[in-house]
């Protein structure tokens, strides 16, 4: 029923902070480079989904976005549809582009992700989900949440503020050969842990910035792939699932045990094959969370874990070899599909310095939404060589 | 490589201003009565997709509408990805929701459309697409651009203003019948030339008023459509493609060509197996344009064919027995899935007063931006016995 599918192509601009740039210039940028790196004619691309959260209330464009973006490098005409799932945006965009060419309907397809966040109205209020109508105000924001996240996991494992800090360190000394990332210094433990505070126990190091960006990847069926003749990683599955994090127990979140259980299911592996993964850092205590929720260590141990360096590029297993979400900046729609691109060149052996020695095995990750309820969502894809 | 795929349900609100209902109120009872309808456990739900155009920009939700709207009737857990495309943001839900079952990733998928607007800012100013950066604030408007259509028309076919108005008339006498239409007094050829005027030669009855509202359509599998018992109405074909309204020849839209020739193809029908179809009339001018492009009469004789009766609920091809959006109302996102709902309800004989007799293949037909360039879109859904 499902055909094999394979990752064409994939481009992304640097994250940052591009006020003079449109959205229409950031996604030709990745879109240009998805095609170059694919080297397929922009003519075969057969249908595209653009993935963004917020561009309806930051630019005015609740659709279309992606329209206007291919229209940019000559292609027009096909069906292109917006999906939106808040962070998880560009990881939908890569679903959907997924299903499209392994049920048949298409041969080549194209996730764009794109956001635009340095225009946003109320700067200097923290961003926070779309619907939160009591919580938001009330202080329940993002950063909040996951430093309630932090201390939870603290008292019930012990997991010290070191261990925390360290998945900073770890992920910035990452982004140091990553020249995509929004920052790229090295950081030191002390540097995390007496930064500038935001919600205690975290200091501006044990969250990600925001940003501005555009991603694309370039999917197609086996044959096309062949002609192409780059390595081939093939897409080998992906899930998606909504709801919901449980406020009486802030240390796993469901929705992470449910879609990871999916995607193995569907692939026929487990945690221990997987040689990569570009996880969802949007702060410190989420990679700690989402490391053990996903396999990778016991429950309650990923603090310890991380700090002796399981994570790192050469460890058990490359956790967030980019930088993350915490180096990179996370321009919403942007994000799923640039974590697509990272591990890509990771499966293909081109990632540099950064490189995870023979990478088979990739997996991205991304947590839509925040709230205690059902609108949050988890989404999960994975790739092999 | 695709299966049958049925519709198990469908369900809408009455279109309206409804200022103090949510969009989780309007969306649960349209999903609770496409869930009665089909008469099928929500829990076999496995994937939803939720079309809105505008909910970001007029309820600061452009992300987890789905979610939200679904909670309400007891469904989590699931997959449910927001999807948009200007006015066609509901037909684009439908389609995605289609594929999933065409393709055999799922068995039932619900595809939601939802929009209010009677909250958004700017009121008084017309609506407008977005992205149109120029275009909009240089006057360059919906109301404007059809009515260049219809002057367009006129002075190349003849067309006259009497032919124009009796689309109004004819859409306005069918929705005297369509307990869910926003307006449903019947109205005269004299009412709809001497109406206020809004952008010549349109009167207010040429234009279709704005809403709120909300609609669903559950999609199954042949199999479990025949364990659900209801008289059996396949989706046999669905279509999307991208701009664009060619300005220096309004009187045809190329994007309807293409895309009835791809779903006409799809379905091996063409223009004279079409027993009724939901279309898009925003404007008197676009129901005569669609009309012609579609193929149901030859190009420039759409206002005689339309004047003289063919498109009558007992003409040779029935156009919005609903009362269309002139009458209805449009909350873009909630009109796609709303004329999938009347489509059922004509394939199933059960459109009282306005049944269209003996109607076996019907179809839905959307509209989607309208800037001249590349963003706008055209879809188009099949439906038969």
């Amino acid at each position: 029923m499902m055909r094999k599918v394979c990752v064409a192509g994939v481009g992304m601009t640097p994250f940052g902070k591009f006020r003079e740039r449109s959205f229409q210039d950031l996604g030709r940028e990745a879109v240009w480079n998805a095609i170059k790196d694919a080297n397929i004619e922009p003519k075969r691309i057969q249908v595209a989904y653009a993935g963004h959260a917020r561009t309806g209330q930051t630019l005015g464009w609740e659709c279309g976005v992606g329209q206007a973006i291919l229209s940019e490098v000559g292609i027009n005409k096909i069906p292109v549809t917006s999906v939106g799932n808040f962070c998880s945006s560009g990881s939908v965009a890569v679903r959907e582009a997924w299903m499209a060419v392994a049920s048949g309907f298409y041969d080549v397809a194209i996730a764009i992700g794109v956001e635009k966040l340095s225009v946003r109205k109320g700067k200097g209020q923290p961003l926070t989900s779309d619907g939160v109508e009591l919580e938001g105000p009330l202080g329940f924001t993002p950063p909040a949440f996951f430093a309630m996240v932090a201390q939870s996991h603290m008292e019930k494992y012990g997991t010290t503020r070191e261990q925390l800090a360290s998945i900073a360190v770890k992920n910035r000394s990452n982004s140091v050969h990553n020249p995509r990332s929004q920052y790229r210094e090295a950081i030191s433990i002390e540097q995390v842990i007496n930064a500038k505070p935001v919600a205690d126990p975290f200091g501006i190091y044990d969250c990600c910035p925001t940003g501005d960006g555009a991603s694309a990847a370039i999917f197609c069926n086996e044959e096309i792939a062949s002609q192409l003749g780059k390595k081939k990683v093939y897409m080998v599955g992906s899930s998606l699932v909504s709801g919901s994090y449980d406020t009486r127990d802030m240390t796993s979140f469901d929705s992470n045990l449910r879609a990871v259980e999916e995607v193995y299911k569907m692939a026929g592996l487990g945690p221990a094959d997987v040689d990569v993964i570009e996880l969802h850092d949007c702060f410190t205590s989420a990679e700690l969370v989402h490391t053990e929720d996903l396999g990778f260590c016991p429950k309650g141990e990923g603090g310890s874990f991380i700090a002796e360096g399981n994570t790192q590029i050469n460890g058990k297993v490359a956790i967030n070899p980019s930088g993350g979400l915490l180096s990179k900046g996370h321009p919403l729609g942007a994000t799923g599909v640039a974590q697509v691109a990272e591990v890509v060149w990771q499966l293909r052996g081109e990632a540099g310095q950064r490189q995870v020695a023979d990478a088979k095995v990739g997996m991205t990750h991304t947590a839509g939404g925040f709230k205690d309820g059902d609108t949050a969502s988890m989404t999960i894809n994975l790739f092999t060589t």
